[in-house]
């Protein structure tokens, strides 16, 4: 949900009652990634899982500013993301807060903008990884139809490094097609903001993709 | 309120509730900065006003994992710190913040490791300077009587800048003899952490502080 | 010279000797701010002033990958570049270079990409500020005919907070008109890169906007 | 060399001086990693090796106070350190350095804090990598000895991910026994700053590490 307005505060409400009604209809599941201010409310209005946008690295202390992990975790969220393009976050940094995450039990869903940088992320171990070539983000070319090959490699070099890490993908999803030809490529799933979140109707395109990924499965 | 396990989520309610009654009954004006999940369930059940820790100088959009101005002020924020030594931001990145910050209609308590600095920070028109050595940071040593030409200096130089910004102080706060001195040096407040947060009995200290303030206005 | 081909190694001592013979010839002060690895070579070959392009506020010690300010000042430099737009820095950082500099020779020209921020480090006592808007560097398009009314509110805030700073600009400054309008603000010189370096003549462009500073001044 | 005085300007020719005459002496591989400022005296004045200490992945044009991978090439450097402990860099930003080094013709000899690390940053295919847990370093507590495991897990997490990467090992190394630890751990050398550059004669340490390097080689 980055940081739109589109999707914050009582919007952020609005596409959370809708993912959860579609999640539950069409038994997909949805997770959210609101604002840090949005996680408790919406956790606690909804049954979908919430995931944090980026937790630090840190233990309770003086950290004036930053993200605790125990703070997310205790706000309702099951999970966040990690080394997004647009938060990257240094090498050491990411192994210690996929070992904090998993301390205080959250799961990871961590970013890489190429297949190199993905094989990387597998031998630390997260839950999950997205592969989003940043270049094609919010673009309405979606990266499963404009860089398949993309996909197809980081898959393999996750797999050589780490057999049991699902794969993602994000970057231009826009249409239940792109959905489609992800899961083809051997996603477990799309990354998806804008091309919901701006959508002149959020609920119906979130119904396209998630009706598509129920069929694909 | 820092990261600290202490001062989040019902330990953070708890101390607002000690703060709103405390504010109401000797009629000062004591703020909490919570963490960012917390922001939203302590302004809705309290009257006090609430500030972020940090906020980004972005625009709506695609900032994933950062903190939106827009998203604390409608969590219920009615201003944010800013350049906290365990938090510092560039000087046009400040800058931005502060210009930021007035638009969406936050108050802004930027913080100054050294009196020059805070004279630096004067130049950028925020609505108040806290001057906090980092060096005294929950030492118990209070930099109001340890550092006593540190805190004149800065009400100095600041004044000479901008005569309007009133200054607080922080670091090593412990005690009614501490908040005692620092306006008796010219503070208009005191910025404290670890001395309620981490004090055997939260609400005594803070009315102790409370009430030296009161005395002292 | 910034991280320019056209400005490094062989390329770096044309322009050098360009600058030597140009300065000496007009009797105009020329100062060079050459990649770190081209400070001695230059200062050691030349007479003219050497500026590292950034310094760490570090002493010396185990700081691997950073810029220890010792280490430009014994290669020759005379003086850093600091918080240029593309090496932004932290305020508190900012200050504490300011005072490194001084403390082993260095002058301090510190880059502000506003009035505001310009002020905001007139405070922290640097030898020289220079005003240069981010958005016009390397278009042309000289900050002293597009933006006049910035020059001219920068240096008197500036002069408001400390008079004895000289300011000069910088940003998209490509002619000897360029320079004379900037003079006639108020400045006492300008910042120049790809005006100069990317130049079909580097030395011919030198010597035109060394001319013109040479006549007004 | 970090950016000690003991190993800066003359301090660090005499460095390199004692280096390449006891790797001439002894047929083994020195090299050295001076500061960005001496690379290209050193490396015109002597035979062996010259790393930088750290690159910015970036290509020539507008980037002011950053180090350029063409600089330090042209200066005579053959390769680079990378994410060292005391300049920790992002992932992806890792990765892109590594391409940019290989571009340029720049070896990499990448530090990473911890085996997991380790084992992520071979598959980003570096030329070399160092084990070096920061809470030794300058300690005089070597890793080889204080933390075989930590070498061992490395080397066989390292040799999983891409079996063709050499392993160092640092933080710590202050003698003989402690390069010959690590050669029998499976490291192929030692990284090694304090122990040589603050002993009361660096020439006769190096001579001695070097000599149970070359031993146990």
């Amino acid at each position: 949900m980055k940081t739109y307005i589109e999707a914050m505060n009582s919007n952020a409400m609005k596409l959370a009652e809708a993912a959860e009604s579609i999640s539950e209809k069409l038994e997909v599941c949805i997770a959210l990634a609101p604002q840090f201010t949005d996680i408790r409310k919406i956790a606690e209005s909804f049954s979908i899982p919430v995931f944090a946008q980026h937790i630090d690295p840190i233990r309770p202390g003086r950290f004036t500013g930053h993200i605790l992990p125990e703070s997310v975790k205790n706000a309702g969220a099951v999970g966040t993301l990690l080394n997004h393009s647009e938060r990257r976050i240094g090498l050491a940094e990411l192994d210690a807060s996929i070992e904090r995450a998993r301390e205080v039990g959250l799961y990871t869903l961590v970013f890489a903008n190429n297949s190199r940088v993905a094989a990387s992320i597998a031998a630390l171990n997260p839950d999950m990884i997205a592969i989003e070539p940043p270049e094609l983000i919010e673009t309405g070319i979606a990266v499963s139809k404009a860089k398949p090959e993309t996909i197809e490699r980081t898959i393999r070099l996750v797999k050589k490094v780490n057999p049991n890490i699902p794969v993602l993908c994000g970057a231009g999803i826009v249409s239940g097609e792109d959905v489609s030809a992800a899961l083809k490529l051997g996603a477990v799933g799309v990354a998806v903001s804008s091309g919901v979140v701006k959508a002149e109707d959020p609920y119906s395109k979130l119904f396209e993709l998630s009706k598509m990924l129920k069929e694909q499965s």
